[in-house]
């Protein structure tokens, strides 16, 4: 482990973007794409994309430019679309039921599992064709299914306890939704997402808008 | 306009997380931090957060620290939490009606004041004590209230449309979770979210975590 050079997570986060906008290619049937071109459509510069994909050997090809779908696939395989992860979801109110339907799980190559709650109203429902379960049987669940990620849509009070239950169930990766931020030292890895920093920075740019008209 | 030192949005992007600790600190009955302290609560350096925070005047005192409360509202401020914003929800699917119940939108200042759709089944239909209205009703909506932010949870397949209705009936933001990233020429300050990208990031981490064991 370690043998490579650590790729930056800043050029990492840039990976699904360009995945995006490589995938709308596919869409409009175009087969190959100079990292100028690229680079305009993304509103970033040539030299970033070429910096960029050289973290991972390069790609392009000197007068050809990139061909649209290797790439797509590379950068994919890269984030893991190939692995065929296992999600469970755990909390099954609105957003949870929300997250259960979407549809770049699929599209992205997870597949949703299981679903969990503690809510007896909730347990045995079936929401997008998966009966909610118990949280009291995750554990026995992971044994049984190979989870990689629990999706936590639970109030900020539960949080804690949460995740105790899935680090121990043995689930290896953490997609949080709860506004508590979570630095686990253990070795589960976590992904936040805090929709509210985002709504915030709207905020911020609607008030420099307003000063500036 | 733009009389003075124009701000970083690497800065601005950390400064929700920084009024994310501070609530937290709060709601701990603390009232006094020093940037070492927080610092090492926040899992960045001290100088770092001196440096973000000077770049609206300071807010801390030598030998002291920060007030807790007077740096939240402060960042508060900054970040349009004094501005009574009105939102509108356009598109009541799962993840319009998520987003409707959202709690963070009132505890930011936020307000939703209308949530629009174009299915005749859901027009009508009342969440979270807002009835649903048509799409087409939206410009005379927007005239009639002060309406800052369109929230936009549409398919792909509609997007450009909506945009456009949105921009016509003089919405000020878009608050964008559709997959397409808006680039908007216009006046309308937009901020997207893409969910995938945070999930593929998670998926690129479990990997190097699988390879590392």
């Amino acid at each position: 482990m370690e043998e490579k050079k650590k790729i930056s997570m800043a050029v990492i986060r840039r990976l699904p973007r360009y995945y995006r906008y490589l995938s709308d290619l596919i869409d409009n049937e175009i087969t190959r794409i100079s990292s100028k071109e690229l680079a305009k459509k993304m509103g970033i510069t040539a030299s970033q994309i070429r910096q960029d994909l050289n973290c991972f050997g390069g790609f392009g090809q000197q007068g050809y430019g990139y061909n649209v779908h290797s790439l797509f696939t590379e950068i994919g395989r890269i984030l893991g679309t190939e692995n065929n992860f296992k999600i469970v979801i755990i909390g099954a109110g609105r957003l949870g039921r929300a997250l259960a339907h979407y549809p770049n799980f699929i599209k992205r190559g997870y597949e949703i599992i299981g679903i969990f709650d503690i809510s007896p109203a909730i347990i045995g429902s079936i929401i997008n064709g998966i009966e909610v379960m118990h949280l009291d049987d995750l554990k026995f669940f992971v044994k049984a299914n190979k989870t990689d990620i629990a999706v936590l849509t639970v109030p900020s009070t539960s949080i804690r306890e949460v995740v105790n239950t899935v680090c121990e169930a043995g689930v290896k990766g953490i997609w949080n939704f709860s506004p508590r931020e979570l630095n686990l030292s253990s070795e589960t890895v976590v992904e936040n997402v805090h929709l509210s920093d985002s709504l915030m920075v709207l905020g911020y740019n609607l008030l420099q808008n307003d000063k500036a008209l």
